[in-house]
């Protein structure tokens, strides 16, 4: 999972059947010490995460097993509203 | 998903059994702000989407269950046409 | 999907159960403009493309789904031979 | 599989259903020769890792079935404390 | 799938059920013309490759269905020994 802050709202009324309803938001990866920063993508939010929150992000068809029943096509998804990061130390590799 | 501009059509007669039917269009991704480029690419429509259009697309495998019965061989899929995005800030990370 | 050129076979006789009989091609990624070119790869092929072919390319899981039963390993499925494309214009974001 | 360090913890009270009970590390990727530094990430940890251990992580999809039943949306569990590694050689494509 | 060569092994004692028996070695891909070195990572191996054999890799969720029954969290499989690679000129997009 990466984490990233939430930044924005999307809205597409014309989609694909199986996301009606659902709630899109902009998310910005957070930046790792000494590496670039990444792009930022929308994912589905069902926990009721807002714009600024620090959110962690599930990417690739994992997210897509939303419910019961088939897959439906979303490649991210809020899994969790971060409390709090406790970073020991940034490793011995680096 | 990601948020990117139609800029093309391609075409392919002799194909894997299964895509017969769908369109194929080229998408642009939208740059994020210092970010580079990302290369462009070809995604399946199913909900009208033309050059001009900004879309969100799904890609990997959960694009690849568009109907009942077994998945079929595609990796990217146009799930939205954009109406607006609301950006509030750029976020504080970076 | 990618767009990319066959420009290579590549053979591989001790390999996983349930790959036998399939024919593996190299494929190097057509080069978006102001992208970095992308490395070349191996993708199996099942509707006769060969050396000099432009074709689309699926990555990842989708592309294992090939026949009833089990998903077989692959990542990468040659699943057009392209005739053309159409780029109307490079887009407004670039 | 990549190998990288555990470098610290993640906390997210509210989060999505079926995540309650799992563990978040904090992994950062060892750097290969010659290569950029990649990004931190979370991944599950199910097998006691801790901060300063040395890990192999299992990225995508194929992470998140855990259990029978359905898939969680996760996609990155470590999957091994690592021993030892052994490099005979760097490469001769290098 | 990408082609590399086998660099050497790693062992983990401690590590997810269901991967217990499996041969897990480091493989460092081969570069690209023009493109950067990508960095080494992890594969099971079930076909005997061993140190200084030049192989064929899946990456993805697709490696992890290894047998009849539930997926296994591994995420890159060699699923060749590469006897030959035939490129026959390296494109015309570059």
């Amino acid at each position: 999972m990466i984490v990233g802050e939430v930044i924005g709202n999307i809205w597409a009324t014309r989609k694909e059947d199986g996301l009606v309803g659902l709630k899109f938001l902009v998310v910005k990866p957070d930046r790792s010490e000494n590496t670039p920063e990444a792009p930022s993508f929308v994912a589905v939010d069902r926990i009721g995460a807002g714009v600024g929150d620090k959110v962690m992000v599930t990417k690739g068809s994992a997210s897509s097993h939303l419910q019961e029943g088939p897959a439906i096509p979303i490649d991210a998804l809020i899994i969790g509203i971060v409390d709090s990061v406790e970073v020991e130390r940034s490793g011995s590799n680096g």
